[in-house]
């Protein structure tokens, strides 16, 4: 069995470690804040001191960290995991960063004679539990390859879509539609009200018929109840629809409607809904 | 069991009427292109020279025609159900029509004596087929109620929406939200592929999680090669995008997503696709 | 000199009628309130009883009226211009009408043997005084050239525009124009506010550079106060709008930046603002 | 009178020192490619070699440069601008510049004893000929004083703003008004053009009342004749939009008209539009 490093034991790292240590393999484990090791140690994990003692005691590391200036700290500074990588090593960065921002960590463990693999994820806090994550690998094909049976204790569709870059990419393709269905969940159902037809009865035909998902399963009941627990907070779709609206800018292609949504979420933050949970955008079209 | 009567034997009309038939219901048919009752007949149905004759021969006569004219002349026309009308007769019309018109019919249906129920559908043929059907009803509570096993041979949600019209605009809102959808799927397809992501995994992803869909997963593998078969023809969803845009000037509510969807789909009529699937609005993208 | 009869005299109609009477023109007048000929008749206009009578009288009738509603009840009502039409005398609408509507007036003066021009203006209420509206004139030449002189006492600019319903889509292209801009000039101010940057500098330096316009240097400071007088009625700004945006959809021709105009418009109508200026359309943006 | 240098001398920089030296000034000059500055010498200026030697020379020196890597370049290099400059000395960049960029020029003057006033200007060659250029101060208020009759000397409307960061901020503002109006003139012309108006009257209509601009004026037969000759790059156009957008962005402000604009400029750069002039989106509304 593969030995493998996780640093970052964060609400997504904590769950998907478990399940490597779940599934057999031996885990070395680092956090910025130590104490956030001991429900993984408490499990048979290792912890050490540094991301490269990580790396130097495992075949493959896995980061999971917050967001892009974490997951470019604990990669490029000191005892990062650029200053232990060695040839035959493996690192696969699982933390949402952008496309640029990944070619930069993949170069520099290049360079250092690592292979790299980005790998960010759709899903949130259950999936993660639940080891039905979905994987959106690229880079290293050697490495994915290797990696398989640890992706797969986490994740429960697996992904290899190319160039460092991609996996980063399809992550904002998939944000700005699931941004822009809930605008439109949010226009129908704001439609709906003002036309004097309940909310409970515009998503039972929602959830009848072609376009039923998920999504408007889970949140449309919460949007009705003017609730808006944090899942996915808002400013982060924001940020989302933004970079893949400037994604667009660099190929020429126009996104009409996602630019539409993109407003909508900007009044949000305007009205101070950024930490909520995205759907609070139903605020803006309610207004 | 009731005598039930139906007008209008279409694509959707001849399978709901031979659900009806199935459920034991003793039917009286009526169309405009006689042989087109002719299915009906060999399943037992009788088959009468005008809409006045189907409804002094039923409790209840329902109507399923393909246009607006053609419901009104069926109903309001010499030997139309108007002039058949009387107490203790209902009418339900289930024919997609503008809320105007289907108040029109009640108007013109109650003055004589009946009772008057809209009740359009979500679903097309396949649905019909099976009875399936969305039915989404309004107008007499007591017709509702006597005719609900005959609606329920044809659907597998039968909702009550209050006064006459809530049907037709629960119908816009459901398209508003459904042409939004088309937009973003289809936007998000020509973003990625400009990014150089395959159709078939950004398809794949959005289908392994919180916005999967039917209708993504039905449509989506059509739009990557470029094939339209028409189930919904684009020019009727750019007209229910039309008026569910004016519904929203009536009660001031912007429709920002909905309004940039929708001159997406007139530029998609710009380009002589108004008869293909209105996943074809796909063509305006990737443009 | 021609005998002229003038058929509306409000806000718009008295000025311009009593400009024809100072370019020369012997007036014969009528209006729904008798009262409102008298500013008329002390000029030396003679007041009749109906627009049959004034049709009568005149070589040339002209029309100015509040809505399309009373424009068809004085063509085609009782006692109408059309009872009173017949060869040899032309009318001439200078109401705003829809394009359909303009079409059904031509029919019935034409049918009756009479000769019809459609000149909606653009312009309000001091160039009427002034005699320097803008006239977009269409349907029979040899009427505009006949007419040519008294056109000239109301307006600085005339043009022929082609058929009957060309002068009214002519206006609605320039009121689209129109609307965007006001709404480009509220999202800027909006911004600039929001950057820290003056009102009053912000329309300085547009009003320094290329885009300088009347529009801005008149309502820009009165936005900025947020005060709203009306000259141009929002709510007629938005129904000019959406006819635009229909217009499109008949072409097939999308028009995405005055789409999003138009949405701003219809969320100042849901707060209230539709009588106010069109420009307080700047109360959406600021919110 | 008062010792000017000036940095820069490309389309806009050498009409505007010849403007300087017009008015008497002493000029000391520098360009990247030396010969540019043949036409200033034969006037009476002072080329020297390097950007630190003119500020040795000088009291106030102004920088014109072509982009914001060389505007950043010329301060913070070698025998750059900080590298000489002192207290007692003022250094004025009228470069368009991002306003983050501006901050750190600035910050770096300021530490290094010297006085910063960002200047950025609205106007092109013609403008920069006549010295009608409108100029956007912000920054060292004591500086923009002392350096008025320079700046008058350029320009016909000079404004201080408050803070360096300020200037580039109404130039956003500014340039938004104006991106979103050429597209609300397409889109007119587009929509003119399809209900068979002619492009000449539409324009001639447009000119003569309300929202007549220069702008208009100028581009509208251009655009009706197809040629789009450059006066400023669509390309930038469209970067000027984005940053709007995403200043708008950090204040939580919509900016729905604008955003569809963009969306417009991004398409017609996916066209190959990106060198013409900005108004050739044109040919985005009428394909």
């Amino acid at each position: 069995m593969q030995n493998i490093g996780f640093i970052g034991l964060g609400i997504m790292g904590t769950p998907m470690a478990t399940n490597l240590i779940k599934a057999g393999f031996k885990l070395t484990v680092w956090n910025r804040t130590p104490e956030k090791c001991k429900a993984l140690t408490a499990l048979g994990a290792t912890a050490v001191a540094s991301p490269r003692q990580v790396v130097a005691a495992s075949d493959i590391t896995i980061a999971m960290l917050a967001d892009p200036a974490a997951a470019e700290a604990v990669c490029q500074g000191e005892d990062g995991v650029v200053a232990g990588i060695r040839a035959g090593k493996g690192y696969i960065d699982m933390s949402t960063v952008a496309p640029e921002s990944a070619k930069a960590i993949a170069t520099a463990v290049r360079l250092a004679g690592g292979r790299y693999l980005e790998a960010p994820v759709s899903g949130s806090k259950k999936p993660a539990e639940e080891g039905t994550l979905i994987i959106l690998a690229a880079g290293d094909r050697g490495l994915f390859e290797q990696a398989k049976p640890a992706l797969e204790a986490m994740g429960k569709k697996i992904l290899f879509l190319g160039e460092v870059g991609q996996g980063a990419q399809m992550k904002l393709v998939v944000n700005l539609v699931m941004g822009g269905m809930m605008t439109m969940l949010c226009e129908g159902l704001a439609l709906g009200g003002k036309a004097g037809l309940a909310s409970e009865q515009i998503l039972e035909v929602l959830d009848s018929g072609a376009v039923a998902n998920p999504m408007f399963r889970m949140k449309g009941p919460l949007i009705a109840q003017g609730r808006f627990p944090t899942a996915f907070p808002l400013k982060h779709m924001q940020k989302d629809l933004r970079l893949a609206l400037n994604l667009g800018g660099q190929f020429g292609q126009p996104l009409h409607t996602a630019a539409a949504a993109n407003e909508l979420f900007k009044a949000a933050l305007g009205m101070g809904l950024g930490e909520l949970d995205f759907s609070a955008v139903s605020r803006v079209c309610e207004r």
